[in-house]
């Protein structure tokens, strides 16, 4: 039965670990009091005509109509004639900025100390438009397609971002020169948004120096913002700084105040099913969505245990070092709450 | 005059910092008793109509005759109407392979110890085709071009150089999963190349999660080969791993044997003419031409001293947190040989 106090969200529980992580989080809500209502959706069996993928169209609409989720892992199975379900998400609701959050957990030591980045990622275009030819027989060509549009909604959002976040700085990261046109919009669309936010301060770094400085000393940035391919990078670049992609947050915003929540790391079929997963990515993600939702004190008691119970270090899985099985870890961070 | 038993070598000294690190190349080079002569050739004041830049069609031509040379720090004069001068030096002498080493200087402490990496870079194509178009206002693309040709050359470059220097295993750096088709012929000619070198591990690694793996353990890689732009960002992403570019040597291998060592860091202008600037990354890429002349007892001594003088730390300069001048630190190298 459906209570009208609830908010509905949409839940992909997603493949291998997936469905075992999401119960992990759902557990923490149930523990925190969340006001969720969970509509969950499976990656169906067979390619939906509508999507042409194996998401079907339902799935979708339920996220339309929500306007809030949360997704574990999905595997892309092996074969042709459909798109990857990642993609499907992002080009069908039209999933313009991906937000990742990464900071050094306390009490997990990695040869980084205070991490503290946004990266922000345009989601929907640049090197992921899918154009690509055979010219001649040994020579092919992609097309990296930058829009106006696309590139102002991303800036737009970073530095609205930023200043609700508190944030000193954004960066714009490109190799605008070599791509003098392409990451030369991008930059053009960054550097109008930025004079509409004079209180924060606006750089541009050319994407392998960006990397230098990230492994040298990553509090040399704030938050960073840039096209899709980039920030593919850049974003797996930080989680590694921190301790991998396995303890990072990841949020798509898009159009019509869309916000799907979702863990970046793999579907790790080796150890689905066998209560060996580490939740924390889609917990943190989750946490990410309560406070898309203006939830911010369900966010912050969650997001305090779990940091809290990593930091204590007794509830651990074994991809940190542990021993804990993932309902071990999940009850520990329930204590807390 | 001109010794029939020297080996005639090309020298661009550069800009800003570039003049003093070329003088401590060749003192160190003259006590060392290195039979090469320096051919110098410095950037044009004006566009040489057959380079379409500031670098003279004399300078290129020297190269092609001498087929070794090093390159210090160019700065592209800013103003349109011409060709950055890196570009031009990698497209006029199609210099394919850009080889990067990357190793922990002893004694020279970072976040990151016993690194021992080799990024090979294909030089001549993927996103640097410089082919962009706006297709109609507010969308503009770029090609990334990847041939059979070129792939197959750096691949074999790279497994040649694998198993020359006793390297266990070569990676191919890729984003295949979104760019099938480019990346999927770099992958495929990487593959070929693979099947003539049974003894050299092969293995294809996404190029997200190898700058995750990279930042998490360095170990993870030995020698790492991928298309052009990805090799920009993983180099000076190794580079940071060990502090910086000021520290890391490069040769460009061309066409026909060419080899172009160059130090790839900036010229530094703030710091020009001061003594001040650190020769390192030039002296260890002289020292890799000096491996491609096979003139490895000359090799060995000089970039023996050059680790010795790091190491001990008496003499080193600011950027590496010393006081010494340039010509004290080259004069410490200078005493050890
Ligand atoms: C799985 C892959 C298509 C995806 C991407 O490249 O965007 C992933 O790396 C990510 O970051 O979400
Ligand atoms: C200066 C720039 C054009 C160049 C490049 O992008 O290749 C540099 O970063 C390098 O790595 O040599």
């Amino acid at each position: 039965g459906s209570d009208s106090n609830l908010i509905r969200a949409t839940l992909f529980p997603g493949d291998g670990i997936g469905p075992e992580i999401a119960e992990s989080v759902k557990q923490v809500f149930r523990t925190a009091g969340v006001p969720i209502e969970w509509e969950e959706h499976f990656v169906g069996q067979e390619i939906d005509p509508r999507t042409q993928s194996f998401l079907t169209w339902e799935s979708l609409e339920s996220v339309r109509r929500n306007k809030v989720g949360l997704k574990g892992p999905m595997a892309t199975p092996i074969g042709k004639g459909h798109r990857s379900l990642n993609l499907t998400l992002r080009k069908e609701l039209n999933l313009y900025a991906n937000v990742r959050p990464c900071y050094s957990l306390p009490g997990y030591k990695t040869r980084y100390d205070d991490v503290d980045l946004i990266t922000i990622r345009e989601n929907t275009e640049g090197e992921y438009s899918g154009l690509e030819h055979q010219v001649v027989r040994g020579v092919v060509e992609s097309l990296k397609i930058i829009t106006r549009q696309a590139s102002l909604r991303v800036a737009e959002y970073a530095f609205h971002y930023a200043q609700a976040h508190g944030r000193q700085r954004v960066s714009a990261i490109h190799k605008a020169n070599i791509m003098q046109k392409t990451d030369g919009l991008f930059l053009k669309c960054c550097r109008e948004v930025a004079e509409k936010y004079p209180d924060i301060m606006y750089e541009e770094v050319v994407i392998d120096n960006c990397c230098m400085m990230l492994v040298k000393n990553p509090a040399n940035f704030d938050v960073l913002v840039m096209p899709n391919l980039y920030g593919d990078i850049i974003s797996d670049l930080c989680a590694g700084l921190i301790g991998g992609l396995g303890l990072t947050p990841s949020c798509n915003i898009g159009e019509g105040g869309i916000a799907l929540a979702e863990a970046v790391h793999g579907s790790a079929p080796d150890i689905a099913g066998k209560n060996l997963a580490n939740p924390t990515a889609l917990l943190l993600s989750a946490v990410t969505m309560l406070r898309h939702l203006e939830l911010h004190d369900k966010a912050d008691r969650i997001q305090n245990a779990i940091l809290k119970t990593i930091a204590e270090g007794k509830y651990r899985t074994a991809d940190l070092g542990g021993k804990s099985t993932t309902t071990d870890f999940t009850k520990a961070i329930c204590d807390y709450i």
